[in-house]
């Protein structure tokens, strides 16, 4: 039985904050589900900020990014990623476009990050790089029509994620946690080996290890380890989002989630 | 019809907490917005760290950095920085000067901050740089003459920013929520620029993108993430300015912002 | 007098979480300490992120890293690097095996962390690299067949610890203090090199310092000091271990003993 | 008149923690303050970490570092530190041992940190080193001996600061604001100096403008403002130091003043 849709708004919700917790996502980036019994369709966000997602700002799209319900609410200008990545990788049910501030050097020195330790196999072994500018010369960078959308999806291929030159990365996963853990360790990895390349000569895993270690993300075990860690950190900022979907009022929605929130950690 | 003097207090008080809350201001640096009604005067906080600037703490001066009223108050010695590039700029309409880490090591190896990303582009091509030594020989590198807020303002120019070499840096903006994200914008893009240093080769944007991107920051559908997303963190860490100026007593006022707001945490 | 062995599981806890805390920990790692009376054990968590750890996860083994009682739990794949070493060194109470930010840059690049401060000598002259492939060929890198564990003991020897390429590091010590506040020396040694090395030269300690300094990691006066510290910072965060063993409930058992500490926090 | 006993003590039990809180101290390092009224004693704390210094814990010393009052409170090994330098500086009222993580790069690699932001020229323009090695051998690195206070006050000089090879720094002030900014921006000029090394060339303020600039950490405008905001900021962490001194009883002495502020911080 696939999860409900109410559990997936919250998941999503919740993968969002712990993805900016970890210091992934800041004002910007965004992370979306493939629909579970409808994979013609996604769930993303109403354009905001990850660490303030709740589950009533998660909406339907189809997988030509348009709302299936016609909505008064902003939306990310840049959703065609997640619709035609959703197109092209019939395989992918969450992906998660960001600017983590540990993958933006080499997004602009146009250096590969390769898998330097266990963990970071999950990025495999050849990240591909996609510059916006190639094939649509000078542009703000934004990714928003849907020719960009597809040939930044035909960039990344059958691969984990692909750099964006001079804007950031996007990642794709089997399911959120995979996702989750996935765009985490990549991070780490960056860091790892940009202080490596300082330190004298990086070397990377070879192909044997990034394949045997590249699925280590995806273990019960590991998985189960890294979800109760990472969302326990979340609850003890007091960032949890709520359960319940709010009733939502104009100007006033903003802060809803995280008061209710603040709320518990207040009261108690 | 313009904001009120009222809410134009609150929203530099708030612009100054969420700049020292983001990394860009810290003991030192300041915030000034042009009068609302009046193009011959601007407010300015009376000496005081940012992140305890509170509506109250908010006074008038012309644009020869005089208060208007007279004042018992210990000012700004580098007041003169606002009042020369509000005379020098008619467009500009809110002024930050600050020694912001990231941007410290550029204004001391004399290296340009050039756009790397495109959130970035913000801080325009070619940002000019600044020494004091130049024109005005050994000082305590304070601006604190007229004619040192002039030849500062000049070698602004056009520009959405200037670097002051073993100083720190100046910065423009249109209005203040154009102002910080410029602000911290640029303090990104100067680390993530320094990386791609050490990684390899830095490219900046090209002279397109850094045009059609340097927009992206005053786009309604970022300013309202990114100003939602900075005050919930400010709010979060219980950081928020008082809304209603408290009563001002000598020595007593030093803690009267923060406690009021931190009295609103403990309460809960 | 022999400490109980609800103190020692207690310590565990604590150990687990301010290896955590003060960064050397994160979603993986664990810390294991020889059973006080029976030599032939050792006690070791069940599989959980070490800030979680609380007393009643922890477990005894026998030297084979096989559980004394049969488990439910799920338990640590790696166990073996903790049975396997204390097995070898009657003389070793105490191992941690972690993957710390600060020694994975000189794990990847191979680089050797030498002792370049005093406290930093508590990591001896002469620490060892174990690459996993150069006896195993292509593996995932996890530490999981005892001919592993063992070869990875060999190669730590009679040094306080051994780096672990592309993996990161495994720390002993004569009892729990001194372990801990060697994996912490260590990290900020490897800081600090890292640093130095992009200064100029790094010239280590002579090796008549580093024997002697190597011992002030052990003195009564900077163990006492330390860990009032480390656990003052610990207490402070809210996030000390409970006292007593909570009954545990499956799923439930999560968040008990944070919630306990955060209980505490709140309350008062 | 000159301030009493009780506020020097509450005054460097402040120091000592806004200096922790701020990155200069850890578990190590240790300041003290020249006695208000008799220049041949001084204050300094028993050993304990800096955070958690209260004014209960601050004992009086002649010049000698003998304790005036038999104590039975372990006390810090390196107090020569302190009275060598009072003795061979008439002018210095205060005076911090640290290991700060921004000095360590420059005391292993030896290289010099030169002024190189207004603020840093608190620091002086040729800050000596001192290596223990060179007149007394391979030791632990602990300056405990009188020679060994001696020849490390000598090595001061008549500087601000010096530092100490592959073990630290030592900072001195004529009063403890004074030498609280002044450790502060010498952190922070060193760890702009390491990374305008670099991005390029590192060129250091002239000498005019560094004995311009030199005299600004004491500026009653500048320093008021500092005190103000590195005090908000240990007050919002909820780490102010007791006010009244508890009755200290053995072991249970250790996490006193922390509970007091954090009771405070609970209650409220």
């Amino acid at each position: 039985m696939p999860p409900s849709l109410n559990d997936l708004r919250y998941e999503l919700a919740l993968a969002s904050r712990v993805l900016a917790h970890e210091g992934v996502l800041d004002a910007f980036g965004h992370v979306s589900l493939r629909h579970p019994t409808d994979p013609d369709r996604y769930l993303l966000p109403r354009s905001r900020s990850p660490q303030l997602i709740e589950p009533a700002d998660v909406l339907e799209f189809t997988l030509d990014s348009e709302p299936v319900k016609a909505a008064t609410e902003k939306l990310f200008a840049e959703r065609v990623i997640h619709g035609c990545i959703y197109q092209a990788r019939p395989d992918v049910m969450a992906v998660c476009h960001h600017h983590a501030a540990a993958v933006m050097p080499f997004a602009i020195a146009s250096v590969p990050i390769v898998p330097v330790f266990h963990l970071g196999a999950a990025i495999g072994a050849d990240m591909p790089f996609w510059d916006q500018r190639d094939e649509f010369g000078d542009t703000n960078l934004l990714v928003v029509k849907p020719e960009e959308g597809r040939s930044l999806a035909r960039a990344l291929g059958q691969h984990p994620a692909v750099m964006m030159t001079h804007h950031g990365a996007t990642v794709v996963g089997g399911d959120v946690r995979e996702l989750v853990s996935r765009a985490i360790f990549m991070c780490q990895n960056a860091q790892y080996q940009l202080q490596a390349h300082l330190l004298g000569k990086v070397s990377p895993l070879s192909s044997g290890e990034t394949r045997l270690a590249g699925t280590l993300n995806a273990m019960p075990n590991v998985v189960g380890r890294t979800w109760e860690y990472w969302s326990m950190r979340l609850d003890h900022a007091g960032l949890l989002p709520p359960r319940s979907a709010p009733v939502r009022k104009g100007a006033q929605s903003g802060g809803k989630g995280r008061s209710k929130t603040r709320a518990k950690v207040r009261r108690a």
